[in-house]
């Protein structure tokens, strides 16, 4: 191995290309929040970050609906708050109920395993979504200390009604999960008005900042559950009564934030509070509808029934005969649009259209039907 | 909770000054890395994507000098790819040696007990280094299955001398995680020739790129290793079973990258590249011995002996009777120069001065030397 300068012509400059991002995350990012990102790099103590660390709890208590005193960005992305979350919540030994109906759901039921969980799960086909009567029915048989379910299945495109499922667990004494990882920012929810316990997202959807962040909020009853552990979280990077104390008063070090990831996500959060949450909801709402028309006057078929489809993701039913990639091949290299093409039970039968934050614009939904109206 | 947007007066417009970064780390991040991480943002599978992802690889195998195929960037910082390292190789019921002379070494042995490792550590003073013979001796007392040690502390400006730790190690049939999060891209060291089974950095100190992604490489040793657990990796962000999968030429999803984060870290290995290892680890040298010159003209004593000082990090003893943070607001408010005090042992003790990657160059050392000429 030489340690000397290699041949740079394997390494070119850096370029890529401004795609339409219409896929299920990362969504396009707002040049503002581009151009914060590259604010000058401080120290993770500096008096002007900590200063900024307040301002971004302050706006993530905006939108995730919450007067939570713990709610912070995890340092790295949606996956690893979805890992926080579990990891604090669940310890050795304790039974937890996952509510599978998608790709996500079973990554939550997965990792609640690898943290000693004894995990059941009830499921429904994807697509589908859960009434509190079934979650009810579960916990009667076998109670669980944690429920987890996910808000937007980026899997599936379901928008899963939640009031009942945070009755029925807190009815049978289980602190909630919900991963709203494809939808906060997008889809209506409170966090304090469904009175959910944990609840995260990631920086690149339906907030529309680069991908390196991740939302995170706990309330009182999961700060009791995590207060009251006879065992260390086993995750010592995202273990919040560690990261609390760095985010709290104390400012005590625990990890070198991730310094420009929390600069966007700060001028991301801006973006959301200017327009305000519940014009953002209307926006969201309003170009899914009509993309879904659109879709539908394109022959296509929807996958998730009309009162369940999230509005921040759409599944499209891939039409016998059509080949999926070559699509999405077509749609890349033609139009510069990415789109996904289904996950697990959905590979290779449907498509997966993200209209999240800054993708989602009228332009971008009228391109996007033009091109398959041109390719089907 | 109102859902209206709410008064933005609270949340103005971002700024931070460009402060001099002396501390141990983040360090200053050269422009064009600040260009290269807005470059837009694609989605973790585009083509233009995965081939970058190739490049970095690529580029931190020549950084790491190794040539083993499982190096890949953290999705997190520094701590993460820690974390990456114990959680990966380290199984319950593990007998795990951690060499404990400062505030890191500590640290991976407590995420090493929290992965169910049965840890034992030996310790030296901080600011002191440990022999071959130590670690042969710990082993003969005490098998373990891994030796874990830090090459740079940056907390006691110590550099450890590894090929005879290593050496012991295997010998007794351990394999090594060594740190080199304050001194990779440096400070000599080549993966390969000291025959270390993992080894991971940070991007935010000697690359110097922003915090949000760390390097890692696992040496055929450490991949045996962890083909053959009898137990699933308990953190799931980082189970590198699963991550090698998307690094691999599967390219199968795990979590989304953090694409900007990514981008920086590619532009940050490209100077390091043109520059050469062998010139970047020469400047670094220059400069700590400039710097440790003029240290001592002004009366200072250093902290670390001079055969073991590391280059990217120096510990100065604070005099009698000045009071060390009062200096470091001073020359932060006044100079704009940021340096940290000490951690754990050595905190109201010592100063801490990085001269780390875009850092290091001579204008801030003479300013430095001139600032604390005048504040001492």
């Amino acid at each position: 191995m030489n340690a000397s300068a290699p041949d740079m012509s394997r390494f070119p400059e850096l370029s890529a290309p401004e795609r339409i991002l219409l896929g299920p995350g990362p969504s396009m990012v707002d040049p503002r929040v581009m151009r914060a990102m590259v604010t000058p790099v401080v120290g993770h103590l500096d008096p002007t970050f900590v200063r900024l660390m307040d301002r971004i709890q302050d706006l993530l208590r905006y939108v995730f609906q919450t007067a939570n005193p713990l709610t912070i960005p995890i340092s790295g992305t949606g996956t690893a708050a979805m890992e926080a979350a579990v990891a604090n919540a669940v310890e050795p030994g304790d039974a937890v109920l996952v509510c599978v109906n998608g790709y996500f759901g079973a990554r939550i039921a997965e990792m609640a395993r690898r943290y000693g969980g004894e995990v059941q799960t009830i499921s429904r086909p994807w697509g589908e979504v859960f009434t509190g009567e079934e979650v009810r029915a579960a916990l009667e048989q076998r109670p669980a200390k944690v429920v987890a379910i996910v808000h937007g299945e980026t899997s599936t495109g379901a928008e899963q009604p939640l009031a009942d499922i945070v009755r029925a667990a807190h009815d049978g004494g289980a602190i909630v999960i919900v991963d709203t990882v494809a939808s906060l920012g997008g889809v209506p929810l409170s966090v304090d008005a469904l009175d959910i316990d944990i609840c995260y997202t990631g920086s690149q959807k339906c907030l529309s900042c680069p991908p390196g962040s991740a939302p995170i909020t706990f309330g009182p009853r999961a700060v009791a559950k995590i207060d009251g552990r006879k065992t260390p979280v086993a995750n010592w990077y995202l273990d919040v009564t560690l990261l609390r104390q760095y985010w709290g008063e104390a400012r005590i070090y625990h990890h070198t934030a991730p310094i420009s990831s929390f600069y966007a996500l700060y001028e991301a959060l801006r973006l959301v509070a200017e327009e305000g949450l519940e014009a953002r909801w209307g926006r969201h709402r309003a170009l899914a509808e009509m993309l879904w028309a659109g879709l539908e006057r394109l022959g296509l078929a929807l996958h998730v029934a009309a009162p369940h489809r999230l509005p921040s993701l759409t599944t499209v039913r891939v039409p016998e005969g059509v080949d999926e990639a070559a699509v999405r091949k077509v749609l890349l290299s033609e139009y510069n649009i990415e789109i996904a093409g289904g996950l697990g039970e959905l590979k290779g039968r449907a498509w997966r259209i993200g209209l999240m934050g800054y993708s989602a614009r009228r332009e971008n939904v009228e391109l996007l039907l033009a091109a398959l109206g041109k390719l089907l």
